[in-house]
């Protein structure tokens, strides 16, 4: 939907209207509300939708999305605004339509391993809820996001390493196509090989090809015990390759999380933790008492063969807690070290063999770019995350920070990775699909984008341009 | 492609004869091969392609397909031929491409724990030419299939409770598109959020919207110490709660199988193995010495408390192999309880806590058909094979079967399962597309479909009617 596409106010004030007067006072046009609904996390431009509705049943939706569709006017899916690359911006306007009433958890179903949830629960909801069951639902982006919101963005987070990502986790989908048809992807079987897989389909498509209104979702045992532990390293490299024969072992790793040298020194800043300021390893292993602290006893020895460690753990809670303060720390530490600046996330991922040079050039752009900028790596999915600390009043440092992004995307592509392992592309990073995918794939992305949305009116202006 | 669309002859011989200057010997239009490209393995009509043509790069799939597209010619992509449901049928003629000369292992990289390959390898040369790399390739359906074929039928197997199906295995896939342009549907990263899921997309779409070239495969570490045992129960109802218990406590099983008690007769005649006649759960468990011994006794637990066992177990390899016999023999076995008949497999998959419930029903309705037809299943996904031992000369045989076969399906369906778990959808199971999909899901199905091969060239008459 290019510019000159935006649909006529007209149309906008009729769909308006209309649906005011079905939804009542869940229609809001308050120009507050209708920012915060398309803030950015970055120094984006706001762009308010024309409305807000806050819907209750797909039904609701399939009502909002035909009106839409029939007056051209677009759409865009909101779950808790926590996306990072522009998602829920409304370029062109349009009516936002907002899922966070939509939030009971359906039906767990103990012995299948699964549940079933509206899109706007929210993953630590979903797992208060679970707490009696014994299950828990594995992933975990830094935000407490909705799970629609999570499938859209293909979001993974500290556990994806052991659990996957929410491609890996999502069994079925309801969705509302941009035709208001209610539709469901799969069944609710474990595995299936009937037809095409609309749910991975879904997944990821950031609410460009309908809008999810439901989701099953596989679920985990919680594990009977779990240990966790810090371990410094002489160099990010040294840490790279420690996680790299971490997993060849086959050590079922649940957690492993890299902070680079800068991100230590900003907790010992922030947290008086008086840890070397070296890079470290944090890990969790999940299992049986006994298979945890065997597999904390090897990661020790790999560790120290590559010239790491101490490598420190333990079993206790409370200790746990303590060891892992550092990463749980982590943002706001960050933060700390720019007092007054914004912190903007980024992430790539790389084949996890070329990690360590990518975060070790990463750095040497940071500091030849005289950013700060400290480094978070999800490392066993060889995905990692710089915090930019950034003065939002200065042109001249957005101009710096734009440049390094750019740069980091550049490296990331170079060594055969993705210009984002979890954040997805929002509007910030559309540019980038045309260097990371060939134009024939993108052809094929633009030909299923026309044929399930012809008009082109699902969350405009996001991920293909 | 309706039957009236099969394309006119002289395209065809047009096409032949241009493929057969280009191929030379490589094309073969010999109606024995032919036929052999067609086989069922089923009592479905063979329905023999007009050429084969081997080709041995995907610039050559380009070739072909280009020209087929230029003027409407059926292509039908070949690996093995050991798909179960019509597949490789070809019922409105056209070129088969024989993928089988493409099967190179392109790369290894053991650090990022992937691979790449042609098409053409199977899972079994793949796993020899690993054999000194210490990792190995987990997906392993009964067939030595090629990996192209596995990933077009979204195969999986004995393995898939512990490593995934082929749809969490596969990192990026080189693909010759409909219009014969050959696209790469991701990048090497362990994980991705840029974009839709084209990887997903080609994975279990037999072919339909175009050919596999090459694939990037997750590879595993081969487990230190493996531990395999077998467990008698007293019924299949405790058998599978023993699954599910093994599931929800979170012991990591690799395999779990579950045999009924005339699979167990039936093996017990063939090999002389003199074990009890009940259902039986064969088991394996991956990780390092003590875990295996510590998951092993956690199971033979969980077994006792639902009066199942004793649970025989080792981690001696050669006493393993002896103990799984029952497993490994259970193809002729099978076939051996019905001497000159031949074998048919079907499977289905429902929720695991389904399962007993599907299995015994099931049972009820071989008894009550008059069939000999013995269980298997890869339990720990609620998926189960039927292999059926079918008179091919005999009419009343077939018709019996064919009458089992539809209340199967029906029975799995009413148990939110899915017509087929593992094997796919081919000619032969379309049928039932409409009863396990919603009309607006495969509205999209077609959608897709359209959009991409807007000719419908690609395997006609395969998935989608």
């Amino acid at each position: 939907m290019p510019d000159e596409m935006s649909p006529p106010r007209p149309a906008v004030a009729l769909v308006t209207r209309e649906l005011g007067s079905y939804f009542g006072e869940r229609l809001s046009t308050n120009q507050t509300l209708r920012r915060q609904h398309a803030h950015t996390l970055t120094w984006g431009e706001n762009q308010p939708p024309d409305a807000v509705v806050f819907v209750q049943s797909a039904q609701e939706v399939a009502r909002v999305v035909t009106l839409c569709t029939e007056h051209g006017v677009p759409v865009i899916p909101y779950g808790t605004g926590t996306s990072l690359e522009g998602h829920v911006n409304a370029p062109f306007g349009g009516i936002c339509i907002d899922l966070g009433q939509m939030n009971r958890v359906v039906a767990v179903h103990a012995e299948d391993l699964d549940c079933v949830v509206e899109p706007g629960v929210t993953r630590k909801a979903l797992n208060d809820f679970l707490r009696d069951t014994g299950l828990f639902f594995p992933i975990d982006p830094g935000a407490d996001a909705s799970l629609g919101g999570m499938i859209s963005t293909r979001a993974s987070g500290t556990n994806a390493v052991r659990y996957g990502t929410m491609k890996d986790n999502v069994l079925s989908l309801e969705v509302v196509t941009p035709q208001g048809e209610i539709i469901r992807t799969a069944r609710r079987a474990k595995k299936s090989s009937a037809g095409y897989d609309l749910t991975r389909l879904f997944v990821g498509a950031e609410g460009t090809l309908g809008v999810i209104t439901q989701a099953t979702l596989k679920l985990q045992g919680i594990p009977e015990a779990i240990a966790g532990g810090i371990c410094p390293f002489p160099s990010v490299e040294a840490a790279c390759n420690a996680t790299i024969l971490t997993i060849q072992s086959g050590i079922p790793v649940a957690r492993i999380e890299l902070l680079d040298a800068l991100q230590v020194k900003a907790v010992n800043l922030h947290s008086k933790l008086g840890l070397t300021e070296t890079p470290m390893l944090l890990l969790e292993f999940h299992g049986t008492e006994a298979s945890v602290k065997e597999q904390s006893a090897r990661f020790g020895e790999i560790a120290g063969e590559l010239g790491g460690g101490p490598f420190s753990w333990t079993v206790k809670p409370e200790e746990r807690s303590r060891l892992w303060q550092a990463r749980h720390d982590a943002y706001w530490a960050g933060l700390a070290l720019r007092p007054g600046a914004k912190a903007v996330a980024t992430d790539v991922c790389v084949p996890i063999s070329r990690l360590a040079d990518c975060v070790t050039q990463t750095q040497a752009d940071i500091e030849r770019t005289g950013l700060i900028a400290p480094i978070l790596g999800h490392v066993g999915d060889g995905n990692f995350h710089v915090t930019l600390l950034v003065d939002m009043d200065d042109p001249a440092d957005i101009a710096r920070v734009e440049g390094f992004l750019h740069r980091l995307v550049q490296r990331g592509l170079a060594m055969e990775g993705t210009c984002t392992g979890e954040h997805g592309i929002g509007q910030l990073k559309r540019k980038y699909m045309r260097e990371e995918h060939d134009a024939g794939a993108l052809a094929l992305m633009r030909a299923i984008k026309t044929a399930f949305d012809p008009k082109g009116i699902m969350n405009p202006g996001k991920v293909l341009d």
